[in-house]
C-alpha cells in the first residue's frame, strides 16, 4: 500500500511496514503454554483476539500449543510467514534473526528484552541485531516492546489482553507499561484504535518510521504519542510538523521537567537537553503538547468523534446551576469565552422553562423533567453563529442516578408496581439513547462540536457512538475534562487555518 | 452534645442542631406514593436507608405510604417529631412551619424551592418563613435544598439515592445538584462520609452555623465546602480559620473567575465582589482552595485515610519506567521533590532486581513478579529520614490485568487447567489484598503516607479500608491525581507547623 524512502543518511533503507502491520499469517518465536511467559500471553491474545490469518507457534519442546501445531523451527513452517514475534532470551536472537530472513518473513516484533536498556554488552548486541537486519532488510520493532495491536487485521499481539474497538486514533508509546495501561484506558473508555505500536528500544525502526506510515494509512486520523527520547531528533520534528497539517499530533513528552528528565534519562537514555527546542519545535508546528497520559486519551476521545470547533465561543447547557458555574471558571481559565446569548433565543427557551430560569450563558435548566427542553437548548445555541462549540452537563449520566432511585423504591415501597418502575428505568434508558441520536445529528447538521459531561461514571465509557452517523456523542465524567478538550481542539483550528 | 452562641448582631440565636442531624423521629411533610415526586424520594430514601427512629409520612389524602401509617397533619402524630422534612409548595411553607413549631420539632428540612432563588415574591416569602422560624426558634436549613446525609444516624434523606458509607468527611454544599453528584462520587470511590449538608439558600442557617457544629462533632475530620457566595463573610472567614487549624477546611469558591462569577450571580446572588477577598483570607488561614468539584473529593480521599506528610521529599516506586517518569514530572510541577537514595538503600533494593535497575529515586521495579520486593521498597524508602511520602505504581491494580488474561487463556487454550486459572486470579486478588494491609501497617509505624496509584479504574474504589486500621489505602487511578493531593497535604502541614 505504501512504500517510503529516509533522507536519512545513516539509514536511508526503505521499509514496507505493511506485512508487520496488516500480516496475512505469524509466527510466534517462544511461543508457550506457561501461563504468564510472554510467549503464552501473547499467543493466546493472538487467538483471543480473532486473527483471522495463519498462526504458528514456534518451540521445539511442544507439539501443540493452544490447540495448535507447534513447529521446532520457523524454517519447517510450511506456508509463507509475514509476520514473526520473538519472546525467546536476548542471546538467541541473532541466530532466530537469521532464520526469519532466510524465511522470507517480511517483520519482525522483537520482544525479548536485555539489550541497549540493561548494559553495554546488551547495547553490543542491539548494534549487532540491527546490522543482521539492514543487511537482510527485515525491519523490527523494539527490542524491549511490549507488542502491537492492529484492530482492522484484528490481530491483538501484546501480553495484556485488553482490546480496544476499531478506530481512527493510532498510538505510539515508547514506554510499554504506559502503552498497555493507555490501551486498558482506551477500551474502558469506548475509543477506537487504528493501530498500537510499543516502540520499545526503536533500535531500527524508530518513531519517524511509524509516522510515515500513519500518514498515508487510512484508518488513521489521530495521532497521539508518549516519548521520551527521540532517534533523529530533527527528521521526527519534520515528519510529525507535516504530519500534523493533515492529521492533529498530540504528543506527551515524557521527561519535560527536571525531575522528569533524570528520571527518564536512567529508563532509556540521556535526552534530556532536548526537551526545550522540542517543545518550540511542537509549538511551531501547532503540535499539541500534553501534561499527563490521560490527556492523551481524552483528546483521543474528542477529535475522534466531534467536529473540530471553528472558534473559541461555547454555549454551556446545564441541568443544575452550581455545574453551569464551575464549567464556566474552566473555560476562563482556559481561554474558552462565553458570549452572552441573544433575546430571540432567550424568548424561545422561556418558553420551556419557569421565569425564574437564568436567561443567559450558561443556559441553567433548573433541573427541569421536561424531555424536549434539554435539546432544544442545545440546538437554539449551535444554530446562533456567535457560538461554536456547547457544553452539555448532566443529561446523560442521570440515567445511574435513576436507577438508584428505582433500585431502592422497589425495595421498600410494597404498593409500587414492578413492572412500572421497569418501565421508569427503560424509559431514562431510551431517553439517553435518543439524545445521544439526537446530539450527534445536531453535530453533523451544524458541523459544530456538542461535549457531553455526564457527572457520573458510567459503564458505557466515554464515547457513545450511534451506528453510520459520521460522529459520535463524547461524556467525559467531569467539566474540566470536556473544557480542556475543548481548548485544545480550538488550539488545533487556530493552528490549521493560520497555514 | 453541643450548644453555641453567634457573635453576629443580625441573630444573636444559638440553635442547637443535633436535633438536625441525629434526629431520634422524622416526618415528610408532603410525602407521596408517586415516583419521582420530591415526598417520595425522600421518604423512599430514609427508609431505604435504614434509619433507626421512627418515620411519619404526612399527607392528608392518603392512608398508607410506603408501608407506613400516614397522617393528615404533623400535630395528629401520637409521638414527638424531632426532625421535619417538608416538600410541599412554597405558598403552604408558612403555615406549615407554625404547626410544626406548634408540634415542637427541633429542626426543618425545607426542600421545597420558589424562594429567593425565584423572584422578589420568592425574596419576600423567604423573609417571612425566617421571622416566623427566629420567632418560634425552629432553626431550618434551606429553602431550596435537595436534603441531608447523617450517616452516623443512618439517615440518608436527599432525592438522590446514594449512600457513602460512615467516614470523616463533612461535606456543605450550596449547589444541590453539584452536591448530589459529588456524594455520589464518594459512594462510588468508597470515601466514607460524616456529614452531607445541601445548604440550599441559606435564608436561616448558614455556612457559619454548620462550620460550627462541625468543630465539635466527634465523627468529623476533614471539612470540605462549595461555595457561591457566603452571608456573614468576615465571620465565616473567622470561623473556617479557627476550624482549619483543627480540622483541614478545603474549600472550592464556585465563579472565582469573570465567567464564573457572572454564572454565579444569575445562580445565587451578586457577589463577585468578594472572591478575591475570600482566597486572600484562605491563603492567610492556610485553607485548601481547589479549582473542580474532583479535586474536593481527591484530597477527602487522601486526608481521611493517610498520614500528613512532614515535608515535601517523596519517594517513587513503580512497576513500569515511563510511569516513573510522568509522575516526576508532575512531583517537579508541584513542589514536590525527588531525593536521591543513599548507596546502603540502592544494595538493599539491588539484592531483589536484575542489574541493570534504575539504580535512583524512582525506583523502578522493571516490571518484576517478584512478590517480595514492591513492599521491601517501599519500607526502605519510609525508613529513611530524607522521605516525607511515597508513591506506589501499579502493583494494586495489576490484577484487572490478570484477570483479562486469565479470561482470555480459559477461552483459547482447551490444555489449560480452569483449576489453575482459578488459582492464579485468586492468588493475584489475595496478593493485591495483602499488599494493601503491608501499607497500611507500615504508615501506622512509620507514620509516613505511602500514595497508590491503580493505573486502572477498578470497581474496588479509590478508598480501601482495612479492618481495624488507623490508616487506609488509598490508589488513586493516575499519578497526576496522587501528586496533586500529596502536594496539597504537604501545604497542609506547612500552615500547621508554622501556627
Amino acid at each position: 500500500m505504501k512504500e517510503k524512502l529516509k533522507n536519512d543518511s545513516s539509514k536511508s533503507i526503505s521499509y514496507n511496514l505493511e506485512s508487520l502491520f496488516n500480516p496475512q499469517s505469524v509466527a510466534i518465536i517462544g511461543a508457550s503454554s506457561s501461563f504468564g511467559k510472554w510467549g503464552q500471553m501473547v499467543l493466546s491474545n493472538i487467538i483471543g483476539g480473532g486473527f483471522k490469518g495463519k498462526i504458528f507457534p514456534i518451540n521445539p519442546k511442544e507439539k501443540v500449543i493452544c490447540g495448535l501445531k507447534a513447529y521446532m523451527d520457523i524454517n519447517d513452517v510450511p506456508y509463507d510467514v509475514d509476520l514473526a514475534f520473538i519472546t525467546t532470551p536476548a542471546s538467541t536472537v541473532p541466530e532466530i534473526l537469521e532464520s526469519c530472513a532466510d524465511k522470507g518473513v517480511k517483520g519482525i516484533v522483537l520482544i525479548t528484552s536485555g539489550f541497549s536498556e540493561t548494559d553495554e554488552a546488551g547495547k553490543e548486541l542491539e548494534n549487532n541485531i540491527v546490522s543482521i537486519c539492514r543487511e537482510r532488510n527485515v525491519p523490527f520493532i523494539g527490542p524491549n516492546t511490549m507488542g502491537i495491536i492492529s484492530p482492522y487485521s484484528d490481530l491483538f499481539a501484546t501480553g495484556t489482553h485488553t482490546r480496544p474497538k476499531k478506530g481512527t486514533v493510532a498510538f505510539v508509546s515508547q514506554s510499554g507499561n504506559l502503552g498497555n495501561q493507555l490501551i486498558y484506558w482506551a477500551e474502558q473508555q469506548g475509543i477506537g484504535i487504528s493501530l498500537f505500536v510499543g516502540s520499545g528500544n526503536n533500535a531500527m525502526l524508530n518513531c519517524v518510521d511509524y509516522l510515515e506510515y500513519l500518514e498515508y494509512d487510512e484508518h488513521t486520523k489521530i495521532i497521539i504519542l508518549y516519548i521520551e527520547s527521540v532517534q533523529e531528533g530533527r527528521k521526527f520534528l519534520e515528519t510529525a510538523s507535516s504530519l500534523n497539517k493533515k492529521k492533529p499530533v498530540i504528543v506527551l513528552k515524557g521527561g519535560h521537567t527536571k525531575a522528569g528528565a533524570a528520571a527518564a534519562a536512567s529508563h532509556t537514555g540521556a535526552m534530556s537537553v532536548e526537551t526545550s527546542i522540542m517543545e518550540a519545535g511542537f509549538r511551531q508546528a501547532g503540535i499539541l503538547s500534553v501534561k499527563v497520559p490521560s490527556e492523551l486519551l481524552d483528546l483521543s476521545a474528542g477529535f475522534s468523534s466531534l467536529p473540530v470547533p471553528k472558534g473559541n465561543r461555547v454555549g454551556i447547557v446545564t441541568l443544575g446551576g452550581g455545574w453551569g458555574v464551575v464549567t464556566s471558571d474552566e473555560c476562563n481559565e482556559k481561554g474558552l469565552v462565553l458570549p452572552e446569548i441573544p433575546g430571540n433565543i432567550i424568548k424561545k427557551i422561556s418558553t420551556y422553562l419557569p421565569p425564574f430560569w437564568s436567561k443567559r450563558n450558561p443556559v441553567d435548566l433548573v433541573g427541569t423533567r421536561d424531555l424536549e427542553i434539554p435539546i432544544v437548548a442545545v440546538e437554539e445555541l449551535l444554530r446562533w453563529e456567535g457560538i461554536d462549540a456547547v457544553i452539555s452537563l448532566g443529561i446523560v449520566g442521570r440515567l445511574e442516578l435513576v436507577r438508584s432511585l428505582v433500585r431502592s423504591t422497589r425495595r421498600v415501597d410494597p404498593s409500587m408496581s414492578a413492572a412500572f418502575l421497569d418501565k421508569m428505568e427503560e424509559f431514562s434508558l431510551r431517553y439517553e439513547e435518543e439524545y445521544i441520536v439526537s446530539i450527534v445529528d445536531l453535530m453533523e447538521k451544524y458541523e459544530k462540536p456538542v461535549v457531553g459531561v455526564s457527572l457520573t461514571s458510567t459503564t458505557e465509557g466515554t464515547v457513545r457512538p450511534v451506528p453510520g452517523k459520521k460522529y459520535s456523542g463524547v461524556f467525559y465524567q467531569t467539566p474540566e475534562t470536556a473544557v480542556n478538550v475543548l481548548s485544545k481542539m480550538v488550539a488545533y483550528w487556530g493552528f490549521i487555518k493560520s497555514i
